[in-house]
């Protein structure tokens, strides 16, 4: 019998690890897997043999809700972007899975994490190797994955987001005075997380006055006018703004930070909400405070969405189960088949058509004068963020399940 | 009979409703108190004469227990600094409680509102004015009234800090590679927030690994080095510290930012962590983040202390009924009466003794190196954040009281 590795890669989540433990849960039940270990530090422990034999530790109901209730990647994480140059890389990376008798590999991951699917299953296939099958399994809470309908770790960042500012708006409220509160959002080119604000005026609550995705072109001018209007018959004007917002030159507001690029090219952002402060004070003149959420929003256990976590539990076992059933280069997709009542189904997608394309907020998802979501956002929206979870305290301190420690 | 009067001022907190809804339930039972007013935006409503009457809204223990999971102060606040020139503005207050057949007068907020307390009392009492009895009830997140045991708001704040801590540092765990993330917490002269990060490593968690106050003069030689010592044993490094750190000169070490001053003539900090941030940079050279924890760390209801919110709810009733049995110019207080098990018991001080002091932190409660805190600190906290809270959701997301809506 093979093995079954499993590995977490890209920015945690607060639903990763329910993944792994859809992956564990699979593998129980069935006949085709030996050990269940997991590589530590992503396609990283891949490839140095750093794993852990996840086969016991996990073999009890209450380790795996532990397990679930995790915030970040139990496995830990990595941004190694492959070599494309050649093969090298790859060889190394199957030949180690070949000597340790792994025969299925889920990684679980964003859309780097799918490009290593799809170059891993691509050698698989191109070198005909047997008895060795790699399947994805989607994770960013930026929600950025096509062929699926929603990525597991965003329901949970949006309830973060949705319920925070319930308790902003609160917050800024008390004062009769004008102020300003700008709210920086994660999405550095999507802003389905900034969508999510707009929930918190479900129960009554009055929200954010003025939400701006990164895919509409941001227009300062009009920014301050919008802002001026709100304040012109509210005090307390709450704004949520995507980290990602472009000038229309399509330029990074927050660019002339000069922050410099990541690993993957991509520019390390932040501060849109400090610039969008200086802008208010300046402008304006009056009170004003930013505000970012932070690794908060994608790291808040203790306010998951029920539904995100089952949802990404059972993308770790449809994963699983394809790669037990001899299938290779494919995600695990969820599949929207009703809205209300919400149904969902399962399925897998073809990693190509996945790896390196972001999800972008469909046009019409924002209002006409890119200040706001439309209906339709919401109805997408509402389902995702059901559900709460009481994780495991003691003594009123949240507990978590602590996989390893070497290299922390 | 006369009718009892509410307001609420200064920052707000997720505790501070509690308060409310215990002179609410204080007066329900009293045969001595009419109607149950709420001044709104603290002693700007009180002189302005904008009320709202609370006896109908909340005579139901579904809207009470509402109020007490509603964060934020629900009557609004005001950060009016009385005049000290003169009496006419205590004269005002008043005449205004008097001409509206106000008996009891309970005013929650942290120290420059039980400054106005105590001139108000102060007033009463020299112009020998009868049937009108002033009370305060402590509120503040920074924690920093003497004379009480703990504030109300402190508990909810310090549980938010310590439970974001133990998902932060599973989140900033999770790369193999050095990094620094330095997290400021609010307290500008006192550091009881700051060291409730420490609870985060209660449970197995590994939590901040330094711990910086701001009743220590802080070095940035000695913090770098403590940065490096950190670095050589551990990859991800998680710092707390307090927004108001000052530099061995007395002066913050934000103060560089140049944000002048509030209204009362306090310095207005922010950007403590980015300082560091640079510094980190600049003399390490590793990967560095910084994260402030705004206003999320006094609004976050959802997680609020269980423990703090009956306590705010007790101190609340506590204040009502000396109010209404003719005491005046005294704070409502709790006594820790055992530590383990936790025990306390309802007082009152003299308001003199406590308007305008600040509670800091013991300098034994503080390691000797400055960079972490003692045993006896631990437990003096571990009540505090006990109990946790379930708040009303409706489809995942928050449910809020909403008691007035102008001026917002």
């Amino acid at each position: 019998m093979k093995h079954m590795l499993i590995a977490q890669s890209g920015g945690p989540s607060a639903a990763i690890n329910a993944t792994v433990a859809g992956v564990v849960e699979r593998c129980m039940i069935s006949d085709k897997v030996d050990r269940i270990y997991g590589a530590i530090n992503g396609i990283k422990g891949v490839i140095n043999g750093h794993y852990i034999d996840l086969t016991d530790i996990l073999a009890s109901p209450e380790q795996l809700d532990l397990l679930c209730h995790t915030p970040s990647a139990a496995l830990g994480s990595c941004r190694l972007k492959l070599n494309n140059a050649d093969e090298s890389q790859l060889k190394e990376i199957v030949d180690a899975l070949l000597a340790r008798d792994i025969g299925y590999f889920v990684y679980i991951g964003g859309n780097d994490s799918m490009d290593t699917v799809d170059k891993l299953s691509a050698y698989i296939s191109k070198h005909n190797i047997k008895d060795l099958y790699v399947m994805g399994a989607p994770k960013t809470i930026d929600n950025d994955l096509p062929e699926t309908d929603h990525c597991p770790g965003f329901g949970s960042a949006a309830k973060y987001i949705a319920a925070t500012f319930t308790e902003l708006v609160k917050d800024c409220e008390v004062y009769d005075i004008p102020a300003v509160t700008i709210v920086e959002i994660m999405g550095r080119n999507a802003g389905w997380l900034t969508a999510a604000s707009a929930l918190s005026r479900e129960n009554g609550g009055s929200g954010p006055q003025l939400i701006y995705l990164c895919e509409r072109a941001f227009d300062t001018e009009r920014f301050i006018e919008d802002v001026k209007s709100c304040l012109s018959h509210k005090n307390a004007v709450v704004v949520a703004v995507s980290e990602g917002v472009k000038n229309t030159d399509g330029s990074y507001l927050s660019e002339s930070k000069g922050r410099g690029v990541d690993v993957f090219g991509h520019a390390a952002l932040s501060g849109t909400a400090k610039v969008l402060e200086s802008l208010v004070k300046e402008k304006i003149g009056c009170k004003v405070r930013s505000i970012e959420l932070n690794l908060m929003q994608r790291c808040a256990a203790h306010l998951a969405s029920a539904n995100d976590l089952s949802e990404s539990k059972m993308l770790g076992m449809t994963a699983a189960d394809r790669a037990i059933n001899g299938v290779s280069g494919q995600m695990a997709v969820v599949l929207r088949k009703h809205n209300d009542p919400y149904r969902v189904a399962y399925s897998t997608a073809d990693i190509s058509l996945v790896a390196n394309y972001e999800k972008k907020v469909p046009e019409e998802w924002i209002n006409e004068a890119g200040n706001d979501v439309t209906e339709e956002m919401m109805e997408y929206l509402r389902p995702l963020v059901r559900g709460e979870v009481y994780p495991a305290t003691q003594a009123g301190i949240p507990i978590h399940l602590n996989l390893y420690t070497e290299g922390k």
